[in-house]
């Protein structure tokens, strides 16, 4: 997928480790994919001298790798045992306000207290409005402060007892790390939408939004935090205690809505999130695609020799094409697997850039056709999904310049109908392409100028998912199905409190 | 005087103007003197298309000069009719923390509001407890932002009653200018701590903490905030209307008590404060002191034809020293002003500088003696004040080295003995040189390295500037007397806020 | 590969095209690949009011992207109808000297010149002391401003006599770009050591060390500049006329030679050099690579129903590796390509980074494994070369603690065994693994950790890449083979001038 | 004097010193004044693990305070126990090219070598010319460069040598500090246009362009450098050894022509040069102004009881004033010295900001008037030169709107009436206010808006000078005589250059 919704939010967290900063460091590289705009970590530890404890922070616009472009931080500035880090690309919140840039922290009667997030609450304009009534000012934009201050007028006696309190009056989606003087809190909502994963290293626990950020750190993976658990792991209690879990009720009617969207396009492959490899969930979106689409009732020109080609929009689709070609030598037809695109990684991604007024350019800058590969040939383009179609009728129009006898494109999830409102921020409704060509497939195809357009049904997409990870709960499809699995009030109005 | 207390802020505020911006930052500039350390405005505008009230912000670390430095910004940014400026050097909160950069400026339900304060509120940590036992959150380490707390959470129906409530909750000193969507409202303290005086330009209202913020716009001076009024300019209202004036109650037993110290060192000699001219006033503390020691009574030794010569330390006493020569002249003793110290331009004040290992050097690179003006001479030193001493002694010994026959030291204010708590950040009372000699005046010209020191009285310096402002109320002398005219309760303990 | 030689430069340059800056600078990002360091662009044009040439030059460290940062000034600043620009990975000249940014530009008695250089000049050593006994003073430690001292210590009349007088003077491997106030001259050296291409877009000529450069632009693809031409195209002469070839003779006795190893490694699949497409050479590499080593010779375990997997080291051995699975396929063994291998982009490549104390994170920031492809699989790595081998022996250590069955090494080039003179920097030779095993490859599969390593024999390489691209000359092999074309007096001796 | 020439440069040296680089950074901070636009420390020092000298630069755009702003450096970076500064305000050379920022440092065939200038060459477009043909390339658009290439092509055998030859090829005006890898030179030029003197500091010889930078090091003063000396300070040969003296011919014909206006404005009031005492120089420069113009002849108008008096421009023409108070005093006049003018120093002088579109504005945020001080009175302004006369004119119309009772301009030079060629940059002498009204004092007047203006002549300056410094010899009055002491070839073009 090129012109995708926005990535959001990358959280990690350790507790009772020596080099708990920099250890959060790699660990948010890791994480990077799942947002470029900024990138933060708090640190807590306790001193000596002043006798109290001091909670660090590093946070700044940029890349992870630029944010901490000075290793002597990791000694002397982010000291401490625990640590919580955040990469974000906002979904609420102005951008540029550095107020917004995560993890949050303060200082309450109660100590010091930090959070990242990743999602969306679901109630976060009436807890807004009920704040504003009473008088709250606001540090930021951004939902994730809501917390803050639920937790900060908690009449509760304990800082677990009053984010406990706070939790339960959020709803939506929510995976947090939350850092108190002695606490790392991980948290996951009741419907489980975003991922978050339990790790260990060296003894002591760590948590992570994909697991990828365990395996650059050689940390282990546990086990998910589960839907509804607040897991608490303490310092005091030393490196060899076990965390204390706690557990949210869901919201009445609602069930476990792990976002599918993870597997077909945010998570990295190498990731395992919702207990299971996304590499492997995704090569079954591959296969499902061949079964609802064998590569012999999609081609349509006879070239004689040389066999149909299937090329990936790099690197996002790269997996579900070759589950794609396998499937369908496995099931007689002839087909190659070639790179027929090439990505110019020195561009960050197409959404990142501001102003972008020619998509055009900036297709063309990342991308280039390898055209001894597709002249001559019947080529299946392979994509993860589409949003707003513009960047990829660009790129067909590119591919058509190297002269292939017929184009076709697979998309290995269903058409994107619907805004997302548990953390992704995919553009308008009306812009969506399925949307404005009425969901008429071949006025699609036609827009995107392919010979054919072909999409993996909602169904198959849940199959395709089901089958590789039989062990997990529900999942949320709302962007491709419509059906909200919580009630939503439309989240903050960005406007009104931009200027804050 | 050389080793001062810290200067702290200066404020502006212009209603009604279509260059308000650029006017603010010409005042600021103008008040350069008043603090250092950051510099910030905020303009309030009516935005038609989105059909909202929109408060732009600049403010940075640095001088006026250097956080302004694109003159592209007075229009494209911060537009609008209406704008506030602040200077600081910070009294409370932590220097470094960006947060505390004034301007503040907030969104809460009744719109936007901006706030730009000089002074100390003497209740600061009682507020700050209240609230954060509600569990209310601090952006900021200041004490200024409790005000904008008191603001939000007031149950008053109207913005200004809002601010009513707010004010007649706080006690201390306080000059401030806050800008609303639509109003400027320019407060002083009912004590009339810190100066603000109203002026007029091309028929809009303006105020600033000094006149010299007037004379660089071309504005007139109309005449001093009274002392516990509030003053709203509203915009809607049109620049002829005039402004409305509410009052705020004293403090039970408290009566004005204007900073006196203004006159003395801290406000530029070519402003009209409380009232009257500051150069006026410092040429009268040069004739008490000279009345209280003539220059005969303060030389000893006989150097032939060469008169004794006065010397000031630039820029700050110079105006004392030619009023002490004058008056001596006038009463018959033979002396002349000469230029006998030389400033270096190029740094900033002495106590601007972080870490300030060597005080010593810091002084050399400051000053310089013009040696064929001292060499031989009964030099007398005049200088506004003397805080630590240590500074005083290292240019007492430079002036040494030019070989001058005798050296005495005048100051044209008493001796500095007690801390302020009303916007003055003097260092420790244990530092400063008359406390650690006992208020021994021998013991101190010892220490300072030279033949004699002298002060002028307490009631010398009150009469001095009663004498050339008769029509003004009182003033607060409580750095030199220790008589507080309002209780304090020690403000805000730094460390505790700090990491917020 | 993974631990390459440092790539050194791109160039590009355009004549008679109202956008040149601004297809420069897309035409310098399509080249990033080729040198990460720094960036520049030099325009010309005739300023109608000053009446006289003017050469504008915007250049810095950093990416393409990061270095015009700012699109107005290519409107404003770039002006001019003929630009050059230039990528560096510095070979010769301190890195984080500003004067080693290239293009160079000085004004002589004859006018403005601007150049590019790509390569390395074999006689600078003997160049640079000549000029320094005659007291000529550098700017730069580069060995590029030496053609410019010999264009303007030249004698001859006219700027091309200069020019061609200049070439005549150096030796070695030089692809140049060179802006006079009116003519833009593009060079190859008589060796053909590094890739020059003619390029036409709307009708105006363009040249580009890769053709990648071309497409980003929408430019075609002309031909090859010829070993030793030196191609002139006149801005007076108009868009219409055709540019003028002069020919420089080779070396005595020295033959084509052009690089084989920006077919191996450096030059993107999507180009074409040296007249063929880099991505057949390099799928040809995997057939040969095939030929030599079929993958049933290079399995030693059963794995019972699971193919083996042939996996790249992405994104640079990825079409050597589907070669080789092609070229297998058709042979009739059984094999199947994998993606076992993430890349995170947002990390430069290795090399780039100063300091790199630890190798180790280095490679584990930015791979990791998909450890569901590889589990229990007999695994085949494809890279294009091994240098050092160190990061080659992390890579599979990380492979193996995803628990393959075996794991075999296949490179699709000989072993690196000596330095390069003509414009690569490998590390010195006593660095190379294949130096440091005694050329033993069974020595150098145990440091890796391999259970085989195999390479593509020299004969194979040369086949390989003469099969896909008959029509072109010989090729420089000298870091295979250590036959090296043309003699090399060494460099420049990078400390003695570092302090100029 | 407001509106002033380009201050030029400030040039300092030591030799044999563990603390170099450090007393040269306020060396160069005491010297600010002489230039503000960037300033530069090179050092020199034998790395015994490289076996050679290194010669470490530091050198940037700024202030001195800006530019050094590291302790580190001067342990770090700039070793070695000789060192060279240089604060620059360019006078040819394009300002904002960062080649031109001195000192210069090459290396050539004999070593390193570095150079900081003070002063203009008279013959540099034929040296420059003579160079271009033979095919040299230029780094800076600076003069100074000429010195380096001088001695880089100079085909005697030692540096001295080289040194010696090049000095005698060039003319103008000079003052030089020069560094070897372990020689310190310092040259004045045959005619001593600019003024040098030697110091010495814990027993090491030190060369600074006035004395007040020896002051801040607590240096003492030796002598001046001669014109046309040039002083040897060999490191080798301890620090007890004694310098060596060569001398330099005079161009035929040509005498002393020490630069008069570095008494009248340039430089420091506490410095020494030509060997004496400017503020000695400049009291008596307003001794002789009130001989000329006693105050009685000035006034015209009866103010009855109050006084006439006199105020300053601040601070360079204050000592003037003192001295024209007190002579008139001498001479039973009544008048008195105020201060009606304010400087605000938080803004540099100027002529440093670009762009100056508004003059006007420019004064009043640099000058306020003190209203109470000029009321009513009989106003005198002492000013040490006008140059254009356009801010004068606005300072004048400020004074006017403080009421004074009338206003007179007295000038302590006389007119300034032609360009300098050694060093200083006036404006172009169609813009001098003299030569604009044809140097019709009444209409200069008249222009500037006073009552009466008057100057000092220019016999009157020659013997204020004298009769304070009796044994030095002659003075450059060129730009109040148009008598140019040493032929000129009109300097570089700036434009022909700049592009390099």
């Amino acid at each position: 997928m090129i012109d995708k919704p926005r990535d959001y939010c990358g959280i990690f967290g350790i507790q009772n480790h020596p080099d708990a900063a920099l250890l959060s460091y790699y660990g948010l590289h890791a994480l990077q994919h799942r947002g470029q705009e900024s990138a933060g970590i708090v640190t807590s530890y306790f001193d000596e001298e002043k006798e109290r404890w001091i909670m660090p922070a590093h946070r700044d616009f940029g890349l992870v790798l630029n944010v901490f472009d000075d290793q002597e931080m990791f000694k002397n500035e982010l000291k401490g045992r625990a640590a919580i880090g955040h990469n974000r690309y906002s979904t609420t919140g102005a951008a540029k306000n550095p107020a917004n840039i995560q993890p949050f922290r303060v200082h309450y009667h109660k100590g010091n207290i930090a959070i990242g997030h990743n999602g969306n609450l679901a109630n976060a304009k009436q807890l807004r409005n009920r704040f504003r009534q009473e008088g709250v000012l606001f540090q930021s934009t951004s939902d994730t402060e809501l917390i803050l201050h639920l937790i900060s007028h908690s009449q509760k006696e304990t800082q677990i007892e009053q984010v406990l309190d706070a939790l339960e009056q959020i709803e939506g989606a929510y995976s947090l790390v939350m850092l108190t003087d002695d606490k790392l809190i991980a948290v996951r909502d009741p419907n489980g939408f975003r991922p978050l994963a339990l790790g260990k290293v060296d003894g002591s626990y760590c948590v992570a939004s994909e697991t990828c950020a365990f395996d650059i750190i050689d940390a282990e993976y546990v086990r998910d935090i589960e839907p509804g658990e607040v897991l608490v792991m303490d310092q005091e209690a030393g490196s060899d205690s076990e965390p204390e879990s706690y557990h949210l009720d869901p919201e009445y009617g609602t069930d476990t809505s792990q976002c599918i969207f993870e597997f077909v396009y945010f998570s990295r492959p190498d990731s395992k999130i919702f207990g299971e490899n996304v590499d492997k969930v995704r090569r079954n979106l591959g296969k499902y695609l061949a079964k609802e689409h064998p590569i012999n009732e999609v081609i349509t020109k006879d070239t004689g020799d040389t066999k149909p080609i299937v090329i990936s929009v790099p690197d996002s689709s790269n997996t579900a094409a070759l589950g794609y070609v396998h499937e369908n030598q496995k099931l007689g037809y002839e087909c190659k697997y070639e790179i027929g695109l090439i990505r110019n990684h020195y561009v960050g991604r197409t959404f990142i850039s501001p102003g972008q007024k020619s998509r055009e350019q900036k297709v063309r800058t990342k991308f280039n056709t390898v055209k001894g590969v597709i002249e001559g040939r019947s080529v299946i383009i392979v994509d993860d999904s589409i949003v707003r179609g513009t960047t990829s009728r660009y790129l067909v129009s590119m591919i058509r310049q190297a002269n292939p006898a017929e184009v076709h494109f697979l998309v290995s999830s269903p058409p994107v109908i619907g805004p997302c409102y548990y953390g992704l921020d995919f553009p308008d409704p009306k812009e969506l392409i399925a949307n404005r060509y009425g969901r008429d497939i071949e006025e699609m195809a036609k827009e995107i100028g392919v010979d054919s357009l072909r999409y993996l049904s909602a169904s198959g997409l849940v199959d395709a998912v089901r089958e590789s990870n039989v062990s997990s709960g529900g999942y949320c499809t709302a962007c491709f199905t419509e059906k909200y699995p919580v009630p939503v009030n439309f989240g903050i109005a960005k406007e009104e409190n931009e200027i804050v």
